[in-house]
């Protein structure tokens, strides 16, 4: 079964962006790539390569969502989810070399105060992922008021992670990553999130998910 | 007092990564940003504009270290710390309409896969931020054993909220990280970081911080 041109051309541009990034992956490097003509990206992408890297943005959103939430909803319990996912990533990227991390974070940071189109395509996909988590945390007991910011830090320590991890040629920050991510998603389930009666000093204001 | 040419195409090449990285900054941006002749870049840098980065990318990870450590160590205690460095990221971000957030993590991804010696160099600059946040979390009581991974986590908080912060120029991912970090940070000075009592189910294996 032939791929269509299309197709080819969202897939080969999103490997390439998620390794690489936005500016140095160049339309010659995405159409070998995709083995597909040159007259191919202007016939389905008439914006060239910016309309088709928006279009790679959403796709390769959708499909990371569809992988991440297939591994979380495989576990019996919020904790075997948030650690499945973590370790799931680890893995992933100790294969491919540390190359298949996030992928729209390299383009999300290159396009942020440079292109407002593409800015709001990773916008919307983060979004969209924060609201899957936030779904699955409140189905898993997580108060509602405090499911929204602890799905943000989930994301948020998983991305940070894979920038260390790619970094370092080394899967110890997911590991670290995914321990913190137990740790909050635990304290959360218990109401104990946010400022704690042991905590080392006092706070200017209340944390979103202290009750 | 003139500003030396050498420390001008640094600053100015710093100041170009940190906001739209490596590969969409030109030579020729760095030097008009510069105020530099075109035979300065490589009478200072004879391998060009590799050099030059791998230069930016060491300034800027110890001057960011500089900074954020100031910011640390005016705080009386651990958690007015914590809270004091991601209040301060917010504020800057949202001062510089979204734009300065970490200096080397866009430069970090971009290169992560396709510069050997510039992926060494961004991982130089992690190493001793975690060195820096590790020492100073045992200086206020954490445990030697919990301290390398709580720092990692801390420090993937951060970068990760800055990626979800740039793409929805929103200081709320950052919000979020703050309270999260402050909730490992507790619950590493009480012992209790990693599988929780009130884990809504089992783990694999134990927590690195869990004793």
């Amino acid at each position: 079964m032939t791929v269509p041109t299309r197709r080819r051309l969202i897939d080969a541009a999103s490997v390439l962006f998620r390794r690489q990034g936005l500016a140095a992956t160049g339309v010659k490097q995405i159409l070998t790539a995709a083995d597909a003509p040159f007259s191919s990206l202007y016939h389905h992408f008439p914006g060239g390569k910016d309309e088709l890297a928006a279009e790679a943005i959403v796709d390769a959103g959708a499909r990371y969502q569809a992988l991440v939430g297939g591994v979380w909803d495989a576990e019996a319990d919020l904790a075997g989810s948030v650690a499945a996912v973590f370790d799931g990533a680890a893995e992933v990227l100790a294969a491919t070399d540390y190359a298949d991390a996030c992928p729209i974070a390299v383009i999300a940071l290159e396009v942020a105060s440079t292109s407002e189109t593409l800015r709001l395509a990773t916008a919307r996909v983060f979004a969209a992922w924060g609201d899957a988590v936030s779904a699955r945390l409140i189905a898993s007991g997580v108060d509602e008021s405090a499911a929204r910011p602890l799905a943000q830090s989930v994301i948020a320590l998983l991305e940070g992670a894979f920038i260390l991890a790619r970094a370092a040629k080394s899967t110890e920050p997911l590991r670290a990553a995914r321990d913190s991510a137990l740790t909050i998603a635990g304290a959360a389930l218990a109401g104990t999130a946010g400022p704690r009666a042991d905590d080392p000093g006092t706070r200017e204001e209340p944390g979103t998910g202290a009750r």
